[in-house]
């Protein structure tokens, strides 16, 4: 079986992390400066580890191996939270070329395929899962004219200013893959709980995203009498208080809602707000549940407009995902290499986040595997995973990689 | 009696407006490169109305009379709210320096001392009435050292890029004033309901503003459950609602209260926010009403802190202003010029924004007056006041400071 390099694997995972380095996390909005320059950095990487590489013409760093036969393609993302963790995403693409490079030193696995990717945009800057989405052909160029970020700036122009508007993008070539493997840290505290080293992903969970607007009359704070104001703010909590009262009532035990950003025009202590948004997320595994959390938001979005003084709106503010399943022969792969490498100490979960995985599914079996987030945290700079947890991650989907490779192989 | 140059005004009004043009407003925040060039604008336009005018170290644009005998100060602000309106502040100054002009010019009135002045920042891009304040010695270096604007850039630090942190600042000169005037829009809508055109202000309003800070636990919005979270948002929601919900019970028929500005880190969909900020500022004539709505805010707050999941925490964001008086015998001079070029159709009101004659009345007796605001709209691009009103505004203010200085000069 392939050996993966440990040093290599984490001196890769550290040098990734100083761009964009922030405390000890990394702010890398996709297609920022630092983004960029990661992307180059890993494309050379990927090169020295005898992939055809570059950054394609959406930001996605594509590594294309030379080999025949039945092609894995292992991948994630680079791209961060703002002000987010060294791991998110990042560890899912050093394992794929870590893996791709462990494969080829190996003589029994040198004439295996594993091509690797980083998808651009995961996190959201922009929309959500763009590479990947792209990659399979689920979004189409008028997705991404309407995309911009929270500074307002469109897509299209940070792909002009990075200068790879007109670069070639990668798409899914018919036939070349066998199955996409994605690993990831946890980002919940259920592994280091229960003292597990590996999660098998049995499942992703799936999100709706909404904005709703809240449209009102921007006037003087102190000269425009209560009863005459139109408050786009007054209006906003209104509605986010009516979510928080009703969603309990509809959701299952897993089920989670989050409102985690507010814009306000124009943001000043003087000023009657004269327009508010907030973003809306749900999430759970049975879209029953999604599509009644839906039902009930755009009802209490009704209510508010009708009832007045402000207007209000709905829309999503993302693609929405139904909950995926992943690949049971892929899963079994992936369990038998933890148990020879952490024997009784890995479990099957489902998944609470999205990940590019959820989109691959569409278009070839999928699977996952979790390390352990240190105190369940994630999206904030203390984000971590122990050495020891990141190696064993590694050589597991190396086990696992090279397993549904020969299998693949096998004359039937 | 003295006469404006109508056109002269309405043009100067118009320059001033190109400076940070923003649609039919402006946005000229305070000590932004827009502000700094309309202020040395300005002092030109002083100078060559034979004033002694400068930039003073904090931004302020001073200048001062030549004359001899009582000096009447004329003041307001230039700079803008966020995208405001291009009268509010700009109209006193530019009205300051037309009087002067108009005084100058004739020779019944050419004797007479009348300094003007554009204090800085009013509108609280740093603080709030920061240049009149420093004017009159009601805050320190400590209250300047303190100041930041929303992108985080400190007070001290903006003055050194517009080059002027080593400037003089303008400071009251012990025994030179004999009065404080201010005219204004009126940023409301009841002196153009009734039809009246000159509004002589009695007193303006006290307000107070508190920041309330919630602090949580930042995580991923996926993976976290319910009952595990420490949402900074839904802690600022649900605070929010029990200010509309219990101050109503406390106010009086003119109290207002906002809740202009909410700050959310970091502010992106898929994370659970760990920290939020809203800004709570209310309004009144009546000190025990704003006291009352004081302890219930800060009752709230102790409530949701100690009920939790958040820690909330309340501060004052700015220096709390009480209600404060027009001088009776200055107001008597503002109503007869009302009444001679506007019979009938002026009113005596009171101010229900703030203004920096609200600081001025500590040193001296002060006054305004206020034209209509059309539709009552301020803080808004759409902000405006009829070019016969602001004619009109002017020439009140030309007689009544002839007559203020004259009376002041009078043997007893």
């Amino acid at each position: 079986m392939p050996q993966i390099n440990r040093d290599r694997l984490i001196g890769d995972l550290r040098k990734l992390a100083t761009f964009g380095k922030h405390g000890t996390g990394v702010h890398r909005p996709s297609l920022s400066p630092q983004d960029i320059e990661s992307r180059r950095w890993l494309v050379g990487r990927m090169r020295e580890a005898g992939l055809d590489a570059q950054i394609d013409g959406l930001g996605t760093v594509f590594g294309r191996s030379a080999n025949d036969g039945p092609v894995l393609l292992i991948g994630s993302h680079t791209d961060t939270q703002p002000r987010g963790g060294w791991l998110d995403g990042a560890m899912g693409v050093i394992y794929g070329l870590e893996v791709a490079r462990a494969l080829a030193e190996d003589p029994s696995t040198r004439h295996l395929a594993v091509d690797v990717a980083s998808w651009i945009d995961e996190e959201g800057a922009f929309g959500s899962c763009v590479g990947s989405r792209w990659f399979c052909g689920t979004v189409d160029q008028a997705y991404l004219d309407s995309l911009e970020n929270s500074d307002g700036q469109s897509f299209n122009d940070a792909l002009a200013a990075a200068g790879l508007a007109d670069r070639p993008r990668a798409a899914l070539e018919e036939g070349r893959y066998h199955a996409y493997l994605e690993a990831h840290i946890e980002q919940g505290g259920t592994l280091e709980a229960a003292g597990n080293r590996i999660g098998v992903v049995t499942g992703i969970v799936g999100l709706r995203n909404f904005t709703v607007r809240f449209k009102g009359t921007r006037n003087h704070a102190g000269t425009t009498p209560m009863p005459m104001r139109r408050d786009a703010v007054t209006a906003l909590v209104e509605f986010a208080h009516a979510v928080n009262r009703r969603f309990p009532a509809l959701v299952g035990p897993r089920t989670v809602w989050t409102m985690g950003r507010i814009l306000v025009e124009p943001n000043a202590p003087s000023v009657v707000p004269g327009e508010a948004s907030v973003n809306l997320q749900f999430r759970d595994t049975d879209a029953a549940v999604l599509a009644a959390l839906e039902a009930e938001a755009r009802a209490l979005v009704e209510a508010a407009d009708s009832s007045g003084p402000c207007s209000v709106s709905i829309e999503p503010s993302a693609v929405p995902q139904a909950p995926t399943h992943m690949a049971p022969p892929l899963q079994e792969h992936i369990a038998r290499a933890a148990e020879r490498h952490a024997p009784g100490k890995w479990v099957r979960m489902p998944s609470g986040a999205g990940h590019d995985a959820m989109v691959l599914v569409a278009r070839m079996p999928a699977a996952m595997l979790f390390v352990p987030s240190i105190g369940g945290i994630s999206h904030d700079i203390a984000e971590d995973t122990g050495e020891d947890d990141l190696a064993l991650g590694c050589q597991v989907m190396a086990d696992a990689a090279a397993s549904i490779l020969q299998e693949a192989r096998k004359p039937l």
